[in-house]
């Protein structure tokens, strides 16, 4: 995605001004850790961030700063940041929360560009003195025109610069960004929607947003053009009029899904613990999100369930009619319900459809109706009729195919010798046929029962998914909601643009 | 749990008149297949109950029945049911339907005791001829005195006496039994409930209740010594007033979840599609369930961490304060907002439990007020303490810990070389000694995000959890739903009783 070290420093420069002028953040040429420790364990988890940006392959020049340590993961470690032969662009700041301004000045002396605090201890702790260390802080970066992220969180992951926060994260980029006042929230979509399918442009863990904040962010990936869906973790606005224009202008050229904190007294006091922010009425903030077309969810789960949507459905459905194919008359009756209860509908096939179905699926054991109970999922070319005729119904606006792999065409399919690699291949090209007839979304539920080997099994046909563009989604309830949500955004952006 | 053969057959005659009478169904000397095939795939779907039984370990005589094979899985395959030169007690039918009434004939001759039809194809498919068929079968069954199971069902699984529906099924009893209209939803709970600690008494499977149907084994499980609590899911009831007196005294009796199939239009649709049961309103259902004090639930998922709840909280939490525990700051707020919206509480800690807990917890990263923000989790004797004072609150009735193998005390844990058997066995040791001085419930959230080697810990953290009686569930709002539906069912149980 981006050239040698030199082009980034140019880019940088270039858009100086415009909210893009913080690109340079994402794009360090060195990067000194202060305060890792070699021996690891919780004193040192500093060390995890230089583990982090080895392990993604960081090009640049890479300091650990230590004075108790001369080498730290393999690296030469600095007593101090001054002692580095050359110049230090970005500094992850892990020391105790009192060596923090000294530190600071010697970034000042340094003539480095931002700052990111994984040291917490400031204003969220409730105390005067953390509250003013903080303004001390920031007003000292300001002052030497260092930005600062945080403090109080994970910071950065870039895929495209080599930069990232944890060790084992995905080396390769993608279209979505996520902005998030939580370093667990941040690392949890990573781990969460990495293996199905999702890959990021920029996380962006915040925190207490003392400097940069969720406006300039936003601001930030609205221009960005490597990202293409934006998602947001808030606790708390600083600015609300702010926050209302970068949300509209964001929403108007780019999907973006909020996932509030603090909604409730309980969680609007575990806010002020985590960030020191002011959780607001939720009221006001769905409103705000209603009236600037984005789309507000509950939980990181549906986080990631609408960035799957978004990603792998090419374009929303027309409408509310949902065709369901698959086996299990337990599971029909549950996708049927649950299909309703999310505000979507399963109608019942037309006489010529269920006509044709009947042609070559057994009478026993299934149901031609809608749901489509069928066991066709065991036998491919079934599979692609199946889909062309549930498709072709005017009432039908996307199929919901769902299969697993615990018992039905997991267990049992290997106790009776398939093989479920070539099974899952040809349910795919099925799937990708049918596609091609078809000119309707196709997305799939791949139950996943929390057990190994059908874990393992249905992380290889989910791959094989979205591999081929296919959204996978772990339940009939969570796809049914994805995709209500999406039908309900696309009208709501039909009426905001009239 | 049970003795030799003839003790069984004992048993069974000894019961006869009341609801423990059809005991004998679950309790076979010995068992025919009729229909399997040899080379198993879905044509043979008969042999995986062959392979089911011989998994399980059945100590009596097996004997699959095809005219077309002389031997199945290992074992003399006889040309009819009347070649077998032994009695015969149960035969599980997985023959074309066109097939059924010759062999219920040669049952009939045979001195069958009972009946199971995998075979599916009667009154769930909407057409006359399967409807008279399903007539006629139940019939000329009833004339000889021999119960029927199903059709269109997967049966029974009842491992005292090593009968199993599945092969790889536990092989050890417990006490739960479940009760279900879907042979899907009966594996499916099988295999996601077993890694979570439920073992089971018995699960049946009884399709279309043509005749046992759901009051039968209702008024069974009841009586039956080995069931403590009892979960079922049903699609349609053929008596409404004998189920509501049977969910009355089951009620009274043992813990009962339900769970309704068909809530919605096309939910009831399915359901009629599925095993040709009226779904009825779903109104009058739910004020059926609460009127005798059972506990309804909506999904599967909810069902089992139910049975969880009413497995390993020994009492129900006195009331609706929940003390929450555990690493990260976003994920805390999320605590806190779920709990809330689950409909507990959990309130800030007073002034003394907050000084107490900063004696030992950092300032920086860390909240003490509620949720609990600490990285506790990893040294255990601090643990101990965090849940002490927390416990010891009174405000408090339940404490909710949490943790998670994804990121936090896993990748990075594994990373920094922290010896997470020993980690995982020392809090589960330090909730044991916590519990022992609290005498308040603790329960567990084990987040798993849906990756292989978290999958693998969590599994294993899971089970040392369950193992010592400790209640563990995948995510906060499930817990939360679940604590908050047994302090209902607590309080409505005191309201009945009064």
């Amino acid at each position: 995605m981006n050239g040698g070290k030199q082009e980034l420093g140019e880019r940088s420069v270039a858009q100086e001004g415009g909210p893009l002028a913080i690109d340079y953040i994402f794009h360090p040429r060195s990067v000194a850790i202060v305060g890792p420790s070699p021996q690891l364990g919780l004193a040192g988890m500093g060390a995890a961030f230089v583990l982090a940006l080895q392990d993604i392959g960081f090009e640049g020049g890479l300091y650990p700063v230590n004075p108790r340590h001369e080498n730290v993961l393999g690296l030469k470690c600095y007593p101090s940041l001054l002692d580095i032969p050359g110049p230090v662009d970005h500094v992850i700041f892990s020391v105790p929360v009192r060596a923090v301004l000294d530190v600071v000045e010697d970034c000042v002396t340094k003539g480095v560009k931002s700052m990111h605090f994984f040291t917490a201890g400031f204003s969220e702790t409730g105390e005067k003195e953390g509250a003013e260390l903080e303004r001390q802080m920031v007003q000292r970066a300001r002052e030497a025109g260092i930005r600062v992220i945080g403090p109080n969180c994970i910071g950065l992951y870039c895929p495209a610069a080599k930069v990232s926060f944890g060790p084992g994260s995905p080396k390769t980029s993608g279209p979505v960004a996520f902005l998030s006042q939580s370093g667990g929230n941040a690392a949890d979509l990573l781990t969460t929607a990495s293996p199905r399918g999702i890959r990021f442009s920029k996380i962006i863990s915040y925190g207490n947003a003392a400097d940069l904040n969720e406006c300039d962010f936003l601001e930030y990936l609205t221009e960005d053009p490597d990202t293409k869906i934006i998602a947001a973790y808030i606790e708390g606005v600083k600015d609300g009029r702010r926050f209302f224009r970068a949300m509209r202008k964001a929403s108007a050229r780019k999907p973006v899904i909020v996932l509030k904190g603090g909604r409730t007294e309980s969680g609007s006091r575990a806010v002020f613990s985590h960030t020191a922010s002011l959780a607001g009425s939720q009221a006001v903030f769905n409103a705000l999100v209603r009236q600037v077309g984005a789309v507000a969810v509950d939980s990181m789960e549906e986080m990631v369930d609408m960035l799957i949507a978004f990603r792998f459905i090419e374009s929303p459905p027309a409408g509310r009619g949902v065709g369901i194919v698959g086996g299990g008359g337990g599971f029909s009756v549950f996708a049927a319900d649950e299909v309703d209860e999310a505000g979507l509908t399963a109608p019942a096939l037309s006489q010529r459809a269920q006509e044709e179905l009947r042609r070559f699926t057994p009478v026993a054991g299934s149901s031609v109706r809608n749901p489509v109970d069928t066991l066709a999922v065991m036998e491919p070319a079934k599979l692609v009729d199946t889909l062309r005729i549930v498709a072709a119904e005017e009432t039908v606006h996307v199929i919901l195919g769902h299969t697993g792999f615990g018992w039905g065409p997991g267990r049992v399919a290997t106790a009776m010798g398939f093989d479920l690699t070539k099974l899952m291949e040809a349910v795919v090209d099925a799937m990708e046929r049918a596609r091609e007839i078809a000119k309707k979304p196709i997305a799939l539920v791949v139950a996943t029962p929390p057990i190994l080997e059908p874990t393992e099994h249905s992380l290889r046909f989910q791959e094989l998914c979205w591999r081929r563009g296919f959204a996978a989604f772990p339940s009939i309830p969570r796809a049914a909601n994805a995709i209500a949500k999406m039908v309900a955004w696309r009208e709501m952006r039909e009426d905001l643009s009239r």
